[in-house]
């Protein structure tokens, strides 16, 4: 799954669409898309069945709810960042290419001026880096995209059919957000949130939830102890 | 050096040009550019070095004159082929890598259309090939050129400092075109090149130097040579 957050030129919409056909990804969705680049992009002669049936979406998390993976991409390379930062090599393409054994994996570009944000960031579960000339860090989006689809594809999974079990299991995003979420509201509730304060927890939480690599059965258990603890804590209040 | 062999796109050669920053590329030549793409190209905003100082050339042989290494891309896996076809891969790469330490490498891309020719191929020692999905294996032209800039700037030249000894006196394609066109020029002379089939034999010829792996002071010896003969074979018409 390739996801443009906030893209605003129809060209690398397009652009996108097309290296997704040519290294054989299949699902383009779009994070608040600029209207206007979305619908120039759909409308274009010879739009491909990608570019058709691309999908729009709110935020992030609604993006990559179904994905057991989310990578996301970034030119700098030292930005205080919270997240592990892998560059796009042969281990880092192995990772990816092993978790789509598993379930859907997404990598998440940003917007052609700005990037990804850190709160975009919140929602990976670490981040790839294009090695690139010191002088000119920042790539064309539809290159960006090209190229890592390129290294994806041309690496070779980890492991053999036997090894895939171990890892089938792995958690949706969507799982994930909704223990985030759950576990978040029992922090607000319980007053460990601090009022005024509530973004950066929600990224905390969501961060340190990813780094659990939770499996789907520990998801379900994990989410219903939340839920539970939620309720109990309404009740309380 | 990358060389755009009949671009019509201006947005495709600012793309290429942009590539070559990110990856480290220097030189951006062009081959019979369709003249308004190039203007454009060059007029841009923010145009960069690289498209600044792009060179405009009448013809392959020209645009690669300087370099030890012609590589071509090619999306076509099975054309009836008289050259060597390497994926874009580690040892590619490195093979390229490993050229540089002995002079400037020339990488060929097509026109939009058509890609190179038959003629264009003449030019080069082997040909790359980005591997693709069957269904869709035309490549963006400016991703093409990311992509490969990435491939082979990823890649790890092979051998120590003490080995470049052994391939820095190759020679470059300017020398072997000579060669090329004395050979050439003696077997017209000689009767040995049909009159009506002319176009077949040069190129046959280009391709037999090309695979010599000519080193310098060899190469200047077979001018000589050819030279020699050329002046005998006129006198005697």
């Amino acid at each position: 799954v390739v996801v443009l957050v906030r893209p605003r030129n129809p060209l690398n919409i397009g652009a996108a669409a097309r290296a997704m056909r040519n290294f054989g990804a299949e699902h383009l969705r779009l994070v608040n898309p600029y209207a206007v680049a979305f619908r120039e992009a759909r409308s274009a002669v010879g739009a491909s069945d990608v570019l058709r049936t691309a999908q729009e979406f709110k935020s992030v998390a609604d993006a990559v709810a179904d994905c057991v993976l989310v990578v996301g991409t970034t030119a700098v390379r030292n930005r205080a960042l919270q997240h592990q930062l892998r560059r796009l090599h042969d281990e880092s393409a192995r990772a990816i290419r092993t978790a789509m054994n598993s379930g859907r994996v997404a990598l998440l570009f940003g917007s052609e001026k700005t990037g990804l944000t850190n709160e975009d960031f919140t929602h990976c579960h670490w981040l790839l880096h294009v090695p690139t000339q010191e002088k000119q860090i920042s790539m064309n989006l539809g290159q960006a995209v090209a190229v890592c689809l390129f290294g994806i594809s041309s690496a070779v999974p980890d492991g053999v059919p036997g090894d895939e079990a171990c890892t089938e299991s792995a958690a949706v995003s969507g799982e994930i957000e909704k223990i985030t979420q759950a576990l978040y509201e029992a922090l607000k509730i319980s007053g460990y949130v601090k009022p005024g304060n509530d973004a950066v927890s929600e990224k905390k939480v969501r961060r340190l939830m990813l780094r659990f690599n939770l499996q789907v059965m520990d998801a379900k258990v994990l989410l219903g102890m939340l839920r539970q603890i939620v309720w109990k804590l309404r009740q309380a209040k």
